[in-house]
């Protein structure tokens, strides 16, 4: 056992490029003591960040950062890479935990090129840094850091297809941990299994195929391995693919035998993997949930029906259990957003009745597919959105509130916004029935609301809006899951002795206008959505509403990258509380 | 010689099936001289589908259309394919040309099965046909036929990893013709000349490491070999690769010479390949021309400006000649809008002026990484749009106005929206001088408008609007190239002694509150933007005045898939012309 290493004597790489083969041994164990630690009260990525800790020592040790560049692809795995450039304290003190982003960023550190956290882009980017020292005539590495299913991307073949041609030094680590969130998926994956099987040496080779040098590092959590071979390809004057072998969740037992649940987890404890918090077991269930028991029923009473995942089958509510039950009518494309709305379209074009989930913040990797594929070509697929809300994720990276914007403005595309599970439900049920129109459905990511007094509907093809109480002078337009806020606030108008017409919308890609027109004499109408106010709906409204005496006020989101913010705070600034509603409607009066 | 073949007589592949080598080789040489007939007087893509004559009559030779399924990628080599499903007349008759779009349609063939005009996306949608039949039982063969450039497109590879795991039918042409609509680029195509170069024996084997079998057949144009190979692989019970190696422009001399202008062309000498219209010598210029001549003289001024396509030179302007003279500042990807976007946040990121110039419609291929790549992470791009107008291209899939809705509702992206080219030429000046701002700057598909008296800024950053006239009571806000039409419906309201305000907004993507707040007491706003109303510029206007008391009209296109539509009727039906723009404000008042 080697004398314990100060970590808070890490203050940047220059400190490790100091230290011997043991030292750096032992600093690993020492991050990846310090990662379980943090991991198991906060929370975070576990299993990418346990299986790159070597990997991201000997790239700091070997390459001379931050003059020579590593961009790391979604940069979910740069926690250890985090600790050894100048951020050890927010993995060492708990008081310091939340002082750093679980993605590289820039504004924390020059060793961080870019704000990551959608998957495959790392390649092109490097790409365009190597380009740039070509043109400058400079001389630093530039680094590539890829894997954990990310290469199966589109973006990441463009990237590796133009990097081919540099001629230049331009470094690619694939870090091949036989894992994307869940199993990995598709053609590529069986040649990367081959070439670990014959230690590199097999054919065919995707990278050499794509014009890349290749290189192959069997054990890929060794350091004495990975200092060689970065070693040796450090100031190479071609482009070369290493490809490293590393073990997902490395060091922690559980996450090593259950790679799927650990790439994620909420705290839990590091003996058992048992979450430290449960939520209360007769809680309300998220929309995954809803989505999952909903889709199995249905995967089994109709054998047209597909369920299609692009990579986050978790999402979806589809663990292990459900993706064996569903059988061939569950497909994982991998990451690759783009096919996954291409086979859905072939699906419906076969007669099939597919169903897409995407986290709203991806699903923007597909807008041509959605455009082009689906809506022009008219093919009856249906989407469920999941953390389409200022509820969802609160990472720059992976925000919420985009997707009206995008797609509500595609022809032809049936944008939903339940308000509840029920009406969720129903519209899943008639989506899956009809063969029409593509649809899509959006959920947040905050439990699912329960309204058993919805209005449902056998057919939801028409704009036709809920008008749920008949009012005057004022009407309250809640699309999807702002609905409770608005209903809230027409209780407290109620008090105040004013009734306001409540609407739910149902939809957001069209106007209702004859419910529409008859407001045209109100005092004021309010819409509020779970979105980016511009390009949304309530604009929609306020346009058709422009010759109209009535005032409109369209409440939603800023169009901004937030990042990290309070869930509360943030809606109370956009004035989307019910008594901030309410109070809007008055001054309106 | 053979006899001739009344090609009137072809009503569908039952027809071709039924005839001998001879014969079919006949019918070849008629549908290609048709074709030239057809294209020389008509235009239309000239290269692709004089290319792939002999592989279209195989594959319908070979295969039983329509039951078996043959998806065309891009579809722009369709012609001889709808020759020979029912559209003869199409082709022969002078009086029927138009009868056709230059694409597949399924509303006019069930042999077509999409209409498709964006690249890469053919292996994925028969992946997902491919689904359907397994899933169904059933055993007909599925097809994609994919390649003159588009194998790079980020799709492309996600369609093909996918479709190497369904372990049954699945059959990938890849037509190579060592083209791209210009000279291709990326490692890949190293490894497609290696494979020509082969035989199809060489290692490594791209389409084997995805997990293709893989088939070489060196004379693409050669009849008999292509039959005999779709013979041996119909009915395959896996995925296969067929690499057919085509003559782009086969048997037109001035095609076969000049691959690239005659990748597309208009009507043309086919002798010479000059042009049958020439427009007037001194006529005004395009965007294009306006753009390269610019590009050239900054490239030359200063090093780190790079100018970057995804594979369409010639939209940007840079012919042979240019792209030489440019040398390693110009930059072309290959048909990969993702990487293109990606390559130019890289450059920026590593002190570049990039400049990267998409077309409209394919832009949206890389909204991901707008939003990720370049917004989130402020790197200070330049990307200009062409043909982003109703006067650009009139294919359902090619449409230029769905650009304002997708990319003004990014956070950080400017959008600038130049009325005419002293303008563009301004803007595009002080953009690449800058890096702080990543900035969209938006041209029309019409020739560039001069206009010597707008007022030029050294600083477009603010959303400052020029107030180009002031009056009172009506304000028309006219957006890039609807500024003309506004500008001239003042001048006709001057007339009838309204004296209007005029406004050019220059940017589509924040609002210049200060000017907006002055017109509350107005009448009437109007505002015109070149692009769907829905999402788009206007409606920001009618959402922020939604309060004020002043009416808003906004003008613009529906938000619909329009086919082949005529310049003046849409506009006129859109209300755009200065008549009706000046019209709608005396209504207003």
């Amino acid at each position: 056992m080697e004398n314990n290493i100060d970590l808070s004597e890490i203050k940047s790489p220059a400190d490790i490029r100091k230290m011997s083969l043991p030292e750096l041994k032992q600093l690993a164990a020492e991050l990846r003591g310090t990662l379980i630690e943090k991991l198991s009260v906060h929370g975070g990525h576990v299993g990418p960040n346990l299986g790159m800790v070597e990997a991201v020592i000997a790239l700091h040790y070997v390459f001379d950062t931050p003059e020579d560049k590593i961009v790391f692809d979604v940069s979910h795995q740069t926690y250890p890479h985090k600790m050894i450039t100048g951020r050890m304290q927010a993995f060492t003190d708990p008081a310091h935990y939340d002082d750093v982003t679980g993605y590289t960023n820039p504004d924390e550190s020059p060793y961080d090129l870019y704000s990551l956290g959608h998957t495959s882009s790392a390649v092109a980017l490097a790409a365009g840094l190597a380009k740039a020292r070509d043109l400058k005539g400079d001389k630093e590495n530039v680094v590539a850091v890829i894997g954990d299913g990310s290469l199966s991307g589109g973006v990441a073949f463009e990237g590796l297809d133009y990097g081919a041609t540099l001629g230049s030094n331009f470094i690619v680590v694939v870090n091949d941990n036989q894992m994307s969130i869940a199993e990995n998926h598709g053609g590529i994956y069986a040649d990367l299994r081959l070439l670990r099987n014959t230690n590199g040496e097999g054919e065919p080779n995707l990278f050499r195929s794509m014009g890349y040098a290749y290189r192959y590092v069997k054990y890929g959590n060794d350091l004495k391995s990975l200092i060689e071979m970065f070693q040796s390809v450090k100031g190479i004057n071609y482009p070369v693919v290493v490809h490293i072998n590393t073990e997902k969740g490395m060091g922690l037992k559980v996450a090593e035998e259950d790679k799927e649940d650990f790439h994620f987890s909420g705290p839990f404890d590091p003996k058992t993997g048992a979450p430290r918090y449960e939520g209360p077991k007769d809680g309300p269930e998220d929309y995954s949930e809803v989505f999952a028991r909903k889709m199995l029923a249905k995967m089994k009473e109709d054998g047209r029906v597909v369920t299609i995942t692009a990579g986050t089958p978790g999402v979806l509510g589809f663990d292990k259990a459900r993706r064996l039950e569903a059988g061939k009518q569950f497909v994982d494309v991998g990451i690759a957003e783009q096919s996954a709305v291409d086979v859905a379209s072939g699906l419906a074009k076969g007669g099939m009745r597919p169903v897409v989930g995407f986290v709203s913040s991806f699903l923007q990797r597909a807008f041509d597919q959605f455009s082009q594929d689906i809506a022009l070509n008219k093919q009856a697929a249906t989407f469920v959105v999941f953390y389409g809300s200022m509820f969802g994720m609160n990472d720059e990276t992976h925000l919420g509130f985009f997707d009206i914007a995008l797609l509500s403005n595609i022809p032809n595309l049936l944008y939903l916004a339940p308000t509840c599970k029920e009406e969720f439900e129903a519209m899943l049920d008639w989506s899956v029935k009809q063969d029409k129109l593509a649809v899509v459905v959006r959920t947040p990511g905050s439990s699912a609301v329960s309204n058993k007094e919805i209005q449902i509907l056998d057919d939801y093809s028409k704009a036709e809006y809920d008008i749920v109480r008949r009012g005057e002078k004022v009407a309250l337009i809640g699309a999807g899951s702002m609905f409770t806020y608005m209903s809230l606030a027409a209780d407290m108008l109620a008090e105040q002795g004013v009734n306001a017409t409540l609407i739910n919308p149902r939809e957001l890609s069209t106007l209702d206008t004859a419910t529409l027109d008859s407001l045209k004499d109100y005092s004021v109408v309010i819409t509020a959505e779970d979105g980016i106010i511009d390009g949304g709906y309530g604009q929609k409204v306020a346009s058709y509403l422009g010759e109209a005496p009535v005032k409109v006020v369209n409440l939603g989101l800023p169009k901004k990258f937030l990042n990290r913010y309070d869930y509360s705070a943030l809606q109370k600034e956009c004035g989307l509380t019910p008594e901030q509603i309410a109070q809007t409607a008055l001054a309106a009066l």
